[in-house]
């Protein structure tokens, strides 16, 4: 029986690797178990011993300071040895394989990778390979290409159950590049999971993927109609390189028709909250006003961030 | 009432910005603080757990592998967990903005930030922003622009008084380019403001900055002249980019008028001490024979810089 | 008297930075120091208090992460702090010589220095330069140009000792690029102190160094004559820059000559094991069937890698 890298054989997470096909049931329990954590970083000492004795390594292929920090935080306060790779530089520029890396790692007895890939399917090929080898090392997809970033999706639901209390009655809209976004694609999978009636996603066509409908979601150009009694507004990093291809026509263009305004946030419920993965960029995809404002939870989602992440890491490890 | 963002209401230290304008009893209590520390380093654990689960960002827009790991040795010795931050390559080339950065961090509840920037003011302006939103993470100057060091001042403090008990009673030259200087800047200030009743400046006409006489300051473009019967001779080190402008003539003639030999040493008081910040320039503003000599005690910086930086990181996190 | 800079006057280890001379007594237990260390990494919590409170800097000025890693993992499961710095970028590139940044680093109270550096010697002019200030510091050479790789050769022989328990009946084949491997004379002088009667060198003429006969070395350029009846095959690494000079035709030549291939191996004992110290060029110096099949010991010499340095860190801590 073929069965997802992911998770055991009784259905326990191996690896988080992605939000597709993750039971309900798996997502809640992170959530959960993130809540216990939430308060740790209210405490005098941020630590507990959960990780103590464990390697965790972060392995970048790609370049992203902000997520390995949320990493490595979030094992430093499991009080885990944490080890930074950027790989670039290393073993591979000598030519040796990306699985032959993996297996020296594994080979010093790391408990956890955390795996940061430019090509999608990486962190999924070094699961399956851990496991096929016997390892009985865990695999964090940190985001591979433009297809998964599981733990920024597990934090925007923590971050939407939080303000939000009941998935079943929301209206979310996901506004700008989804086409490119690893990001937009873990959210939908998530809240379509997690019960989430109505998901919209909000673009330029030409940054809008096919097929958005058959994964449930309803499809907008015109953002304003979008943005209508929706409770959740998730603003997507408007990548610069999208603008110098032929996708889109300028930035302030963009910004006209696809950046959230105050203006444009009215049209939400009063009481709808503002996303964004980070890093922003302000006058382009979002007005300022609206990122500093009161309906924005921006750095509420890092801080949840962190919560999260352990409680992945937590539970990866066993506990 | 209009406050320095480093002081708490009360007069407490809250960040670490500058020396400028920072009162006596501050600095005695840093330097106080830093002599219980400097035991800390022969034991045989050289551990304290004041700074325990507490994170401390060691964030370098600028590179320092030096005074970065003093900071990163500093914050290890008191338990903190540390996560360097080298920010050139990170958020701020994906365009986000340095407040965006820090908010960010804070947001993961990070305590303490040591910030080296090329620019002149970053860390106040971080401190400010941190200040107006209520965050509760402080800021560690660790050498902005040609503006401040205020960690080197108070360990150059600390090695005088160690030396020299008395400041009251002395005279210091600090020689060689003061115009570029933050070191310098930092010197003068804790210099005066700790009672050293002679401060002197000597350096070439054109690395002399203006003004030095309204901070109390002798200039003195004769070095022989200048170093006459000083107690403490604080020695500078010359950018070797100083070099290619039209700023100096040469090595060999900058050494044979400014840098520091026996034979000009041999002016200064028989029992004088000769310090530098670091990295040396042997040959170039200090004979080795005086950088290895005797009189110097270059080495012992070093070592009371892990102390003092100990005490601003246990001062500023509440004890 | 003269000494060697690595041993106490009372012929206890003071630093490790050759292979070469090192007693029999001393390898020996080094490696029974690792048997200890071994059985650690199969904990739930990887870690023992031998170097709490210590401070272990890899100062690394040749890039390579895989054995920063090992030595970083060995010395947190030590608890030790450990500090990274990558040398090129930093004071050396500020002109500061070799030795101040060592006097530096030595009085923030380095307790050991992890040394890697291109030019062959730096480690022990380092170690003679800390025995000569009074220094209590340690330096583990983590190799050192063409000269050693003293802990990649002591776990090496740990490895071959697991698997055949008695030196004194072995032979022993190393093969390739023996010219310009530092990895190739440790085991040597391992092999050698450790009564291996035969040791065997095998390679194309232009890659073997003048004079191993007088380390009691068995040349040969027929790799199927050298590997026969051998228990041991040890693959070297081929550099891909040996391949634009002139020194070798093409890797296809190469791997037809001296690549371990099956049908090869079947000419050395049936239980022969084979090793190599990574990273592998799969094809060129080995067959991936013989790197990834039963007598591959590649991976443990990996785990067993771990055990060593912590064996090595632990006694020159003085444990």
């Amino acid at each position: 029986m073929s069965r997802h890298p992911q998770l055991h054989e009784d259905g326990a997470l191996r690896h988080l690797l992605t939000l597709e096909g993750l039971p309900a049931s798996l997502m809640t329990r992170i959530l959960d178990t993130a809540t216990s954590f939430v308060s740790v970083a209210d405490r005098e000492v941020k630590k507990v011993p959960l990780l103590r004795g464990k390697s965790v390594f972060n392995l970048f292929f790609e370049n992203s300071t902000r997520t390995r920090t949320t990493f490595e935080i979030a094992a430093k306060r499991l009080s885990a040895d944490v080890v930074n790779l950027n790989i670039n530089a290393s073993s591979t520029s000598k030519g040796e394989s990306l699985l032959d890396t993996i297996d020296n790692l594994a080979a010093m007895q790391a408990d956890m990778f955390v795996v940061r890939h430019a090509q999608s399917g990486a962190p999924y090929q070094i699961a399956e390979h851990l496991n096929k080898t016997g390892s009985n090392a865990r695999v964090i997809n940190a985001g591979d290409g433009q297809h998964a970033h599981p733990t920024q999706g597990l934090l925007d639901m923590y971050t939407i159950r939080h303000y939000k209390k009941d998935f079943t009655q929301l209206r979310v809209a996901i506004v700008g590049d989804l086409l490119h976004s690893r990001v937009a694609r873990s959210d939908i999978h998530a809240l379509t999971t997690l019960g989430v009636p109505e998901v919209r996603a909000i673009g330029p066509q030409t940054l809008l993927p096919a097929g958005l409908e058959h994964l449930g979601v309803q499809v907008y150009t015109d953002m304003r109609a979008g943005l209508k009694d929706v409770d959740v507004v998730i603003m997507l990093r408007l990548q610069n390189e999208r603008m110098q291809g032929a996708l889109l026509p300028s930035a302030q263009e963009y910004f006209h028709a696809f950046g959230l305004t105050p203006e444009k946030l009215r049209l939400a419920k009063p009481d709808a909250i503002v996303m964004h993965p980070g890093p922003m960029n302000r006058g382009v995809e979002i007005d300022s006003a609206v990122a500093d404002g009161p309906q924005s939870v921006i750095l509420s989602q890092v801080t949840f961030g962190i919560a999260v992440r352990m409680a992945v890491m937590s539970i990866l490890a066993g506990h």
